[in-house]
């Protein structure tokens, strides 16, 4: 008798439909690749009666999701409910503690239960599996579990969310201002109602937490992570950038040096000719540095139910080749505890931009006050704007203490000649 | 006790070197992310006095490489010797039939023998790996078979060696005419002192085989394929592309329409904004366009003792991992036979260079021979070459059948007024 294998899938969204009806589909060309069954034994959700584009049978129909995690012969759980706490966490934690493999595109729950969930699954030898939860299609886990296991990491990041990506490319080709920006992407489909946790540098955070945790062998870090989002780049800002030969990306980065790890997320100037400053639209693009291999770019669809479906199978398939893995790569107790470090005293060139009173004198305040902080200029940039009363200043520094930038801000936030807040947006040479 | 795997490694030139090196100095990591203890014990090669970066210690030196196969605790074995023939595909082949595992970086032999050394690992149930043989360092193979596994693929192509990519990426750079790119390279140790299999196409077309079979669930195709090299391209077409919008890009495309697959190996002119067109350099690239996930793009090193090891040791980490496959992603008896199709029959736009004498009448019999063979013409350039007596008449076409193509060639060929070979460069649209 062929070897079979029981799925529950909990959660029948966009995905969760999707996830489904793939895997009714092509139950034969999966059965013929791991020479195991993937059959799908339950599904659940929060309505039975929910319009989706398939109807589930009354018969595999779950009505208490967390049963799914007491049944014997479950083996499978594919949470796609969503959301760090609640039923996703209770679902998560439960089907694990009961020795069921779970398969999760939940970044929010892998981001800060991943540490304690990983643990779970490797005390019981089952799969606790989440490639979805990264940059969607793109087999970036896999290529960092498998395909570069020899490799020793040094830096990885890249372009991490599709939404802020348009966004922001969309302001560059249309000369769109930020929120008629987001507003299209919105009506295309390409972001949320709530565009928040988008926008806002979140989303990166947690798949570049996941990342970060695969890369350097380390446990997930939720302190020390700078997270900017892209809520307060103007139009103006990608013009100068484009003048100065740049590109404004919203980037994650993680670097290990020193024995020490600095994660961040934010916009950056990028030299327009680079890789990630071409990068445009929803795609998704992960950099990683690592010896002996070298530089290794993947790119894809980051988002999405048919990406997010094929990291699902993905992952479904290793289970039932009966691949039983470390979640993070290494046991728990080999996993190391590395230092993480804040980005204060990391070094940067930066693009700054004061709106000021065009009056005699200020410029030279300005300086005076970068100087004393260390902070020396590059390139100097003087437009007047519109209203001819004012004037911007762009200035290209020299490296200097990230600190240093957030000392001379707050001194010229102060000063009454300058009109709005004054914008920092760091250089990045990758 | 910890489990622990016996290897031996044959073959110790660059590649094989480094890898025993690295697998020395990584066997800790390699256990804790393992489970399993990766043991060397033995090494061999045609010579024990070779000069090398490492002195083997006559305990673990195997005087008879074949031998290997038939010791006992010997679980795997590494071919590290290259060639399609002679003693790496004596030992292969043995290595298999005796039920060891094998690794091997050995492409010629891959897409030679690949269907044959398939069967007899699967009748053996152990493992035959070749991720180093494809791309060196991109986990190309790992990502079809695992990270992608869920997807139909219809597509697959990109630039597949480095050695003739940096040629042509430095005749354009630096003007140079190709005799002279390719001495350059041999300088910088890029091209080897008999560059054959990476100029003329043979590389790249055994890598594309590999490719194939493993994208479609095919078997290996020997049989048509077009494989057209590099030798032919003068820097003159580079100039010429690039007034056109082009570079010239030396790609393998296999893509699968109608239940048909069709190979192909050839310089292409490729829209100089397009991602292909802008890997330079000894970088390889790797497109795979499927269903659901969309466009993948792997980049990477393609060459070189560092990102080979990469993939050997990934290779080696699945087999220690106790993680059986089938080699080619599916049972044999459930590979696909897939019609494969030469290109005959396959309409492009193509670039075409004619040098002529600079007479009356000359251009309207190229035209009216074009016309009849249904080669319409997209544009036209005739430049005057630097000797004043001959002029070289460059054309964009419309699409046409390949074979049209051919037909306008060999009644041009014959023509008095035709100075050079004319010259053909398929135009590709990636």
């Amino acid at each position: 008798m062929n070897k079979k294998m029981n799925i529950v899938i909990v959660g029948l969204g966009n995905i969760g439909s999707y996830f489904y009806n793939y895997l009714r589909k092509n139950r034969k060309i999966i059965f013929n690749k791991t020479n195991t069954i993937p059959n799908i034994l339950f599904v659940s959700a929060k309505s039975f009666n929910k319009k989706r584009n398939f109807s589930p049978s009354k018969k595999i129909w779950l009505k208490n999701y967390l049963s799914a995690t007491k049944i014997k012969n479950v083996d499978i759980i594919v949470e796609l409910i969503g959301g760090s706490e609640g039923p996703a966490k209770k679902l998560v934690f439960e089907a694990l503690r009961n020795k069921k493999h779970v398969i999760t595109a939940n970044k929010a729950l892998v981001s800060k239960y991943g540490d304690e969930l990983s643990k779970i699954a490797e005390k019981n030898k089952v799969n606790f599996e989440f490639e979805a939860a990264v940059c969607g299609g793109i087999p970036v886990i896999r290529s960092i579990k498998e395909g570069l296991i020899a490799n020793n990491i040094n830096k990885i990041y890249g372009i991490l969310n599709g939404t802020s990506n348009y966004i922001l490319s969309s302001m560059d080709k249309e000369k769109l201002e930020y929120k008629d920006s987001l507003s299209k992407a919105q009506k295309l489909g390409y972001a949320e109602s709530n565009p928040d946790s988008d926008v806002n540098g979140e989303d990166v955070a947690a798949k570049l937490k996941i990342l970060t945790a695969l890369a350097f062998n380390s446990f997930i870090n939720n302190k020390s992570i700078l997270v900017e989002g892209i809520k307060n780049i103007d139009k103006i800002d990608i013009n100068n950038a484009n003048q100065l030969g740049y590109k404004i990306k919203l980037v994650g980065i993680a670097e290990y040096t020193k024995n020490k790890i600095i994660q961040r997320v934010h916009p950056a100037l990028i030299k327009e000719k680079s890789y990630i400053a071409k990068i445009n639209g929803v795609l998704n693009a992960v950099i990683i540095e690592s010896n002996p291999v070298g530089k290794t770019v993947l790119q894809g669809e980051g988002a999405g139910p048919g990406p997010t479906t094929s990291s699902l199978i993905s992952d479904l398939c290793s289970i039932l080749r009966g691949n039983v893995k470390f979640p993070f790569v290494l046991p728990d107790k080999k996993r190391e505890m590395v230092n993480f470090e804040s980005i204060n005293n990391k070094k940067f060139s930066v693009y700054l931009r004061i709106d000021v009173e065009d009056k005699h004198g200020i410029l030279s305040n300005v300086t005076k006050i970068m100087a004393q902080n260390k902070v020396s200029i590059k390139r100097l940039i003087q437009n007047p704007t519109m209203n001819k009363k004012n004037a911007s200043i762009v200035i290209i520094t020299h490296e200097a203490k990230n600190s240093s930038f957030f000392k001379v801000l707050s001194i010229l936030k102060k000063k009454k000649y300058v009109i709005n807040v004054p914008k920092i947006i760091r250089i990045e040479k990758i």
